[in-house]
């Protein structure tokens, strides 16, 4: 563990506070929420009055995390203590709750994300960590927190999120470590693991496989393509949020390379999103329509109709396999 | 680790033997090929001629596990020294090399499925184990084998598919700390879960998008119904053994308990697969037409036509509701 003093700090930070709001970043994913939450069930147990301040409420799937730990207004704990950027270190991160996180006499910061200027008068930011989760892990163990069940089952929903169950090249021997020291103190997987991947609405289901459904393949199969419309939507009861995974999936196809979803925001504004499987990068694609994104995961939007978006879209991908 | 000494017999058994048969069961999905894959490397390593005895082709998803192991000609390695049954411990698991098997002059057994009739003249079955691979670790260990990235590899896709990815509740503490061992000594688990999850035939994708398009809910969304026909597969281009894992995502739909999946084999051969998220118990329906199986996951033949099959289905599970 590097930087082991500035945690250690922190540490010391959080044990003098007696009233402390923690700060996920916005649209709050169970990396976020998970380490807030076992973090705000350590703090109380060690009688300070705590709070995660959010600015949506928490998605049905994550609900399980709070017991009793999210507010949704700034005043109901004034002039705390101490403030805690977590899973985010940027004001863009969390924009509705940026002037109250100023307002804490100490203000520190834990994430994994790099950013261009960390924030907080204690900051903590590693790169290296396959989720913030395992740096709250760190920090409890600095502040010499015994971790209970509640803490363990919010702390492994937070590494099972962010490494996509243990698959992305973000997961560590010492996120498999963490894991089995949870599942040691009586985390049922199974229980978790329905909670977050066996929830899925009807509306969802529907729309994911109406989508699927039409798949169509270019370029000798490199490329899959799908589309969900605003009548699609209408016909699945669905909403576009529902739409997550989609691409995923699309990436999923054996020979597949390049997955492209497009989403019609509106009748002219269409959004596409873009995965690569190994090799390709897609955020080529996405900045020659002023979008952006990571070589791997790229989006951009398109003020065409469907068909049209998706001819220029897919005339764009060729140079990937030219 | 318990029955140490009779894992150490096996080590001995196997460091003596100069020639090695393994025998993973019919149908071999990772735990199978990926503990033969792990122990036949190491085998050779130590100068050993060892292959893997098969029945039928590897499935395509698990290819990049046979690295020249596999045989399907028993004649090829007349009298070995050594036959190796390998997670499984019954003769009925590989029915066509059961004569093989009980031609080696020496017969083990390492497996983590309960039998009743554990077989080979020294056997452990260890039904606490996640996977089999994780009893091979334990073997190679006791053999002294120094495990290199191609072992690592095979155990790590042994563990990943046999706990679902983590998930089922056989996963213990042990199992991640085998998962860190392995990946610290190099293995992606990106490109394995990318070789395992990411590598669906467009003919698989269609049959599921198109089987959960027609979804149906019953008992106020407790009880979740879809189906495959003949002329469904058709239109898909798919074949029957494409519509694995349609009935997990059945059960995976919001406040749905009981998921049944039906199967048109023939016109008047239905075959149901049912499941249960938490609480239900679908042995039962099951058995009521001569099925079987666990209490979370078993299926059953109905001579009928699929609409009647699913009605009867429907009426067997409303007990389950009553």
């Amino acid at each position: 563990m590097k930087n082991n003093h500035v945690l250690n700090e922190m540490a010391s930070a959080l044990k003098e506070a007696t009233s402390v709001l923690i700060y996920p970043h916005i649209k709050a994913d169970g990396d976020g929420l998970g380490s807030a939450a076992a973090l705000c069930h350590a703090l109380r147990k060690m009688g300070k009055e705590a709070y995660i301040l959010m600015e949506e409420k928490v998605s049905e799937t994550l609900k399980f995390l709070d017991r009793g730990y999210c507010i949704y207004d700034a005043s109901l704990l004034p002039s705390p203590d101490l403030t805690m950027a977590l899973d985010c270190s940027d004001h863009t991160r969390f924009p509705g709750r940026s002037d109250s996180y100023e307002s804490g006499k100490v203000k520190i910061c834990l994430d994994h994300h790099m950013t261009a200027c960390p924030l907080g008068d204690i900051c903590f930011v590693d790169p290296h960590a396959a989720a913030t989760g395992e740096l709250v892990y760190q920090l409890l163990m600095e502040m010499g927190v015994e971790l209970d069940l509640e803490m363990a089952e919010s702390l492994y929903t937070a590494i099972l999120t962010d490494t996509g169950r243990f698959q992305y090249s973000n997961t560590s021997p010492s996120t498999h470590q963490l894991a089995a020291k949870l599942l040691a103190i009586g985390v049922d997987s199974n229980k978790i693991h329905n909670q977050i991947y066996s929830n899925v609405s009807l509306g969802k289901l529907r729309i994911t496989s109406m989508a699927l459904s039409g798949v169509k393949l270019y370029f000798d199969g490199q490329v899959s393509v799908a589309r969900v419309t605003r009548s699609m939507l209408e016909e699945a009861g669905a909403l576009m949020e529902d739409t997550e995974g989609i691409v995923d999936a699309l990436r999923s196809i054996q020979g597949v390379e390049v997955a492209v979803f497009l989403k019609e925001e509106e009748p002219e504004h269409i959004r596409a999103s873009l995965r690569a499987k190994s090799w390709a990068e897609v955020d080529s694609v996405a900045t020659r329509f002023e979008g952006g994104g990571h070589k791997k995961a790229a989006g951009c939007s398109l003020y065409t109709n469907i068909d049209e978006a998706e001819a220029l879209i897919i005339d764009a991908v060729r140079g990937i396999f030219a």
